[in-house]
């Protein structure tokens, strides 16, 4: 109810604040069985963790996860798994100067309001930081769909008015390992550097910038997703929209599928060689009716410029007075290089709730 | 789990087939002394309802509902409402020639796989006949939200390749009243004649256009939605994705936002001449860290162009074979005019849900 | 979150009210290619319906029910099942003399002070006759366990001071077709006409009297039930507790067990002819540690005397001022003959739910 | 879905095994500005703790608890509080004896069948001591039910053929200071020698022996509990039917008032000298239509005797082979004077959940 837990077959509930003890995770749900390494765990934490590159805050944080439960001699057992990271590098006096003000375009004015209380150290709850959680339940979901050979496949599609449009979305499962080899997760070498100056430039200038993130999901069964109201694209779109930063997701055609007609749009049915149904085209983007139909799943998430920007800006104190907001703290001139593997971490959470409850319709 | 379930705190159940009985829907969690207006009810109806316009599906339904249970003497006893909307015009045998065939971008094909069984007649439980429940519902949500002065304006923004960019969202409650003027249900008069036009040529031409379409909530407090998986934007967005042809949803600065810098996107903060704290734009669409924050809510939809088009289209059937779908039916050329209700229907169901999870948090 | 849903992955939301249009439910989350008897149904509602017999009220209903949606050609389509009860007789002047009154031990005073409003004929929603809803929605799951093989047996097990020690739980399931021969449905012959002879005295003393039922499932696979709190007896527990009338459940050795020693109480494991592992004793009552072992489910639950008698009785009505209640309406002398049927209906309800939850483990 | 998590508004997701690294908690739901004693939750958790006097199992430990989140200076924050209690004496060598054997009346078996896989380490997650964490978790609920004035009230109400007819329920709030004075938890001093001395000579013959508690909550307000499968007494049941042991449960005149005619258990209504209407009865529980009506709710629990027994007893191992489980390991001989405070948790538990439902109710 309020809103720290996602997910109805495979659940995961977070905790923890940006400047507390630690954050962590509960998963409940994950069926028996599944052999977790906890080195993929890490390995997942570390694309995702501060610090990492230039181009990223240089917060300093290892993000070591502990597993405290729900894993047995390297296999999960079906009882809830709970995951610690613990807290580092918490230079919480960097935030005293911003305890009563309120930062623009940041969640400190109506957290303040809702709750008459918050932890203004970093944010407090709704720091990125909470993402991290995210991730290594993201990973466990992953080692779940790998068991049933489903893969996810996230890279940086777009930094401020940069597109990569020669990369369409059945490349990006081609291209994935180039992904990994520039700092700014994206499949396509060449344009990496682009967007890596892009965002350094903003960087040197105080600013931040916003960025787009592409997504494909491979060898999906047919029948996933739930109609009426939690269709397979419509949980995708909460994970997402769920993600800091978020405020825009589309799938398949998307909006500009809008701007087409029905005879342009539609999705021939056809069979295959091995004489399985797929689809001509997929501007369905591998989802019709809210349920998967077999194709590649794809959708891309739209994340805005960072609002902590290293510049002054006007702002008002908790109290009404006006006030000045100076850039402090350590933060990212463009979130998405980091917010790749959160993408993917709830693709994956999205994927496996869903591919649980499917089972409950078998005999 | 089976997902025909929206909500937490006011949560609705649909239920019904496109040429079943009967679809209908069960409201539990509406509080009680809310004044029940059943014209109102139908008036909404009547704005979604086929056969209203000649761009509109000649399907012909009355759509009259029936309210069941939870009122008495004409309000909310906290009691589930049950309202039933009888199926009158069920030309079921228009369907027996695609009995067994997959209409391409229908959800044909993924309800026979995931259930091995469906009801073929219209689409069954896929069609978009199950919208009129929803609004129903919606209808009472609105007047629950009408109570605490929140109010919900929801227009078509743009068809085919078509935008009104002149008309920016502070507009659309302004100009709300000539929404019902037009067909389209575009609060630009002049520009409602282009978009007129261009789904009435695409009708023509046995096709089917897409659309989007802009809405604006005003008078929300500060203080709704929940971190950290419920914030108010995810919630809207999945209830907007969860409606038939939707495959885009962005709020505030939306995708447009990814493309500027923090300086440029950032809401400053200021005290307004009531000693109100707002922002001197809007960017983040009146939501901050999941919460609203008082400001004007906005967000857009993207509808796809309707599967169902007036032209043979190649297929498959259920057995693998090649076949042909003919273009029969009754179906909307472009599905936004009567999709504007549905998108404020849903919006009603989020605010109006959030609402009640919020007053828990009170003392 | 109003509690008008029952379950998990197999869900029931009921509404209605005793002198309202009509009562129903719609279950969401049945699996497909469930074969519906509809006759099945309806003779489960008959044995619940008033009027059956001359220990039963005497209000006329012949509580019809229709399938709306969710079951097409005979079988269930995995979408949802609304079923519809409408009310005939609803001699609602029966009950304005009690507008403003509070009846003891109904909960006439507890829903006006927790919405200040309330349909006051025939209790409202807090009727028993919402149970019609039950088992309408219990009749589907019992069709869904028997392809399953899971069967339930209740029969009445006493009234007021009268035990019937002599029937043990093993032997309910083999006298189960006693139970309809005799209108007090209690599978021993013998005692039965005892308990209609005490249910007869009573209400010719215009009072009633209360009541116990016993419950047996056979052939349930091990693994049903969810540690840690939804545990499968917790859920049959607040499954018995949510009907009216009931104010105790116990399982097993239940409250008798808790006077005896572990080496008393503990069932000693075996291997059986079949090699199928077993227990010596059941002492258990079939679960262990919350989830099922493959031996007989039992339980028993407790049901007060119906709070409407036929003499007068002091109360206050909802101004606070002293007023006399007269014993009008029609009602139950004791509630246990009807109940069985409903106490079957929820443990088919939470079995199925468990049923499906397991599934979603299965590889 | 997998049962980990309990409540509505107020939930708890538990995790940890007996012998694993820590168990552990998290709230969600719980209100701002809620004062944290963390001496007050440590003490609820030293009643709980093992090796606390000699009539309980020797195991050591401290149970030290950290809270991780949602706490700043001293007060709740409105965001997830993590509570970690780390393992410290697991000696788990105790248990490799037991490795492939299933314990009589355990959970061994059902896990081993459920799973394919279990912990077998102390019984791993179905051990009570996983109840640690509810402990925690409750003493946040009391804090925030003293807020508001309700407090609960738990004793030993009998061990195994023992009963305290004298203490009425009324009598235990009165007596309640009486309860810490003496090992077994019971507010009656004189009785509690008896029941020590029964558990006494029990342990020494190497068994155990099953007990009851009886609760009290007073100053609930009228209104809390939701009609109708959330009944606040269907809601306590399933409560208290989750802890480890507990094989029944009942309220108000439980069983025994099965046994009454209704004119000998109707509560009649009056008003007292406050002008609060009040029952002059209290047979109903403080509970109508599953709705609080202001008196005082009551209710007991049906412990059974502990399984693991000082003596041989007979079994199979997982391969379906004879074999004999020696009663080893460290073990309570009654669980009921520990368990008091984990049946206080748990109604504080559903207690806050209601209360927060209800508030959702009001303007």
């Amino acid at each position: 109810m309020a809103g720290n837990t996602f997910g109805n077959s495979f659940t995961i509930t977070t905790f923890g604040e940006s400047h507390g003890k630690a954050i962590g995770v509960i998963i409940d749900g994950c069926p028996p069985n599944v052999e977790i390494e906890t080195e993929f765990i890490q390995e997942e934490l570390d694309k995702r963790k501060p610090g990492q590159s230039k181009i990223t805050t240089q917060r300093k944080e290892s993000d070591t996860c502990q597993i405290l439960s729900g894993v047995f001699e390297g296999k999960t057992t079906g009882t809830p798994i709970a995951i610690l990271i613990p807290n580092e590098d918490q230079r919480s006096k960097d935030y005293s100067h911003i305890q009563d003000k309120y930062r623009p375009s940041h969640a400190d004015y109506t957290y303040q309001e809702k709750y008459g209380i918050r932890d203004y150290r970093g944010g407090g709850r709704s720091s990125a930081r909470e993402t991290a959680a995210r991730v290594a339940a993201g990973a466990i979901a992953k080692l779940f769909l790998k068991q049933h050979g489903i893969e996810i496949f996230a890279h940086v599609s777009g930094v401020g008015n940069i597109d990569l449009p020669e990369v369409n979305y059945e490349n990006i499962p081609l291209l994935y390992e180039q992904r990994e080899k520039n700092i700014v997760r994206c499949v396509d070498e060449k344009s990496a550097d682009t967007l890596i100056s892009l965002i350094n430039t903003t960087r040197k200038n105080g600013d931040t910038i916003g960025g787009r993130i592409a997504t494909v999901i491979k060898n999906v069964p047919v029948g996933l997703g739930e109609p009426v109201f939690d269709k397979l694209h419509a949980d995708l779109g909460k994970a997402m929209l769920s993600i800091n930063a978020v405020q825009g997701f589309e799938y398949g055609s998307g909006f500009e599928g809008t701007r087409k007609k029905g005879s342009e749009n539609n999705d021939i049915f056809e069979k295959n060689n091995e004489g399985k149904i797929t689809t001509k085209t997929n501007y369905s983007g591998g989802i019709q009716g809210g349920i998967s139909n077999g194709m590649d799943i794809f959708f891309k998430t739209a994340f805005k410029p960072v609002a902590t920007i290293m510049r002054d800006q006007e702002s008002v104190d908790k109290y009404g007075n006006k006030t000045k907001v100076t850039g402090r703290g350590r933060h990212d001139p463009c979130v998405v290089p980091r917010a790749v593997i959160i993408v993917e971490a709830m693709a994956a959470l999205v994927l496996t709730d869903h591919y649980l409850r499917y089972l409950s319709y078998k005999k």
